[in-house]
């Protein structure tokens, strides 16, 4: 279902100069570029320290990652070290238009595309500048996920070691704060004609989520960490069950009608009535499934086990129960092929790959998807660019292009 | 450092209806009045689900999560069974002014909340929806982990396990999804008048995750799923290390630099050259990097085994290698007592609570944090806020009290 409803696209017009890499930026220009700006995605020739990123495609070698990332752009090539790039890189950040002057980046010692000089050619700007630490300091997605605690509270409660999340969580979150902090940004500068300087730490984005959960209060009561306790769910119930051929389900009950509905599929109703007259507990009470979870969850561990998944699938999903399955990205790929969903996901032909599983925005309107997109080649738009924003000439390009200040693609050509 | 800086409440004069729970909403929420709105979160006279969501203080039995998530608010508790709590809901969320007429919400089954309702009154409507699914099937962040193949590559290579996340991720991006397609809408209705009705899944936000990252793209080239590998930075090289005092360090060569850096450091120079060597590997790409990650690190132990953390993390630093050392969330907050960094956190008084230790926005204005905020009492701000947006009177609002319609807090009368 693709609609050209304008609705899904809010930002047409708008352009964005982004000149970032890895994921936290490029996730965040993706999705402007998804709800219908332009944005541009600079790169040094020769692609920025992302460009060759796994995983990469078995069929051409081109990266899987950088293309996904990076979709619906256009692509842009010149060389960052010259006089000359640099100009041309302060001229299109700059450029006129209410709907231009919008720079994210993620840059660090490059004094020509700080806030200052740039805001010097343009006053209302709008630049939002992702560091690792806010004092400077380096940091990427899987050393501030260590240093704010998360991994040590995540795994098995019997496992010697913390375990670091893959999921690069806190790159993603920061992409996103970095969009909402430059759409905020110029809300107020359409109404005061003021630009901004918007600055997050990746670091930053995650001491302020891990306070915004409670997590830190909470230690700074207990005068302690919370234990690694597996797959349970904190202050409530939630865990992992095997079926009797090895599929593995998350069955959560976080509210009285989840275990409500738990007790009465799996018949354990008056095992749980005595157990809570027992302990004197009230299982109703998500504190107590919390308390309790070891005995609440070896009492339905064996209803689980006597079932095939199929079976488990079923009856959890009549009864209302809250569950999924624990599948691998594999199964993911293997049930949209059989079944053609989720709709959020589809195939493109990726220039430079072929063929590849692309999934669009996750914000639709009303029932409707926005459409797919593909990644440009490194420098497909440069002459495209450079013309239109700030109306170089052919024979100009050519010289840039000869003088090696700019790049294009076999395709821009 | 506070600052009463405009740029840092670009949305001041905004005012947003949220009538969620749970971390999606209200974290996107809480982002909004960090950036000067004015949101008002709606719940049931009681509370919603999430009222007494752990953790909880130790002091008051208030919880930390709900009082962190919903910093910054103001509060207005109604009955949402009557049809006279559902009218004042219906007149909120579609009341005049270009700055209002904005809904997040997460509710399932409420025909008068819906958009198609709302709109009827308020044509230009903004109202962005949260689901579970995209079809409407429930799904909560610890279900939706599982399902879209995250945890079965999360965790140690040996563990028979998957290992499903403890932070809620899906549901913070989520959240700041949200956040990014109302000011989006936003933008729009500015320029063409136009409401628009978006929705977004949790799902969805981690199916398009996952695919953007290029991760179902190489199991579908593959035919395999990426497997479990510990600390193990895919693609690259990263892992962690113990230290003679039992530390543990996360160190990441993800460029060259990096890598010199380490090597370097660590005196391992002519080990990675012999084995470059022997191998045929170039160590200085990243993709040798990981393919090797075993004997690169089997290489890199010793130097960590015989040093404690001290001497590695000066080491470290000053040969500017990307690491950091596992935390637990109560480390976090020692250093914090010990040091007062880092700047983002701060203690504030939480009404009900007393001090507690929160966390401002990591949207800066070039250096300059926003400020702290706490959260309001359950309905501490039903009287004031009817009264200013609906105009109704004392005697109509004592009225309304009267029959249970609505419900303050101790400290709103």
């Amino acid at each position: 279902m693709v609609t050209d409803d304008p609705a899904l696209r809010p930002l047409a017009g708008l352009r964005v100069l982004e000149f970032a890499s890895f994921v936290a930026g490029p996730s965040g220009g993706m999705t402007l570029g998804q709800l219908g700006a332009d944005v541009i995605r600079l790169d040094p020739i020769g692609g920025a320290a992302d460009y060759g990123r796994w995983p990469l495609s078995q069929r051409t070698g081109r990266s899987l990652y950088w293309t996904a990332l990076n979709k619906g752009k256009r692509s842009i090539s010149i060389d960052v070290r010259s006089a000359e790039g640099r100009e041309l890189i302060v001229a299109l950040a700059t450029a006129p238009g209410p709907d231009a002057g919008i720079v994210v980046d993620n840059n660090v010692g490059r004094s020509w595309l700080s806030y200052e000089a740039l805001s010097k050619r343009r006053a209302d700007l709008i630049q939002v500048h992702i560091d690792g630490y806010a004092d400077g300091r380096a940091a990427v997605d899987y050393t501030v996920n260590p240093d704010v605690g998360v991994a040590n509270m995540t795994g098995p409660a019997d496992s010697a070691a913390p375990v670091n999340h893959v999921l690069p969580a806190w790159d993603l979150l920061a992409g996103m704060t970095a969009t909402t902090g430059l759409l905020a940004a110029l809300h107020r500068r359409a109404r005061t004609g003021e630009g901004a300087f918007l600055r997050i730490a990746l670091a930053d984005v995650a001491y302020a989520s891990v306070a915004n959960l409670g997590w830190l209060a909470e230690a700074d009561e207990l005068g302690t960490a919370r234990p690694r306790h597996g797959n349970h769910v904190y202050g409530s119930f939630g865990v992992d069950f095997e079926t009797s051929d090895q599929a593995r389900v998350m069955v959560v009950a976080l509210t009285v009608r989840h275990w409500d509905a738990l007790r009465t599929v799996t018949d354990t109703g008056k095992v749980f009535d005595a157990l809570e007259e027992t302990l004197g507990a009230d299982f109703r009470a998500e504190a107590d499934r919390y308390r309790y979870r070891e005995i609440i969850t070896a009492t339905l561990r064996p209803w689980f086990a006597a079932r095939p998944f199929a079976e488990v699938d079923r009856v959890l999903s009549e009864a209302g129960v809250l569950y999924s399955r624990f599948r691998t990205v594999h199964e993911v790929v293997t049930a949209y092929r059989a079944e053609g969903g989720p709709e959020i996901l589809g195939e493109v032909d990726q220039p430079g790959i072929g063929p590849v599983l692309s999934a669009r925005s996750p914000l639709r309107a009303g029932a409707e998807y926005g459409e797919y997109a593909t990644a440009p080649d490194l420098g497909e738009h440069t002459d495209e660019v450079l013309a239109q924003v700030l109306g170089l000439a052919d024979t100009e390009l050519g010289r840039l292009h000869d003088a090696g200040v700019i790049a294009g693609s076999a395709r821009s050509h």
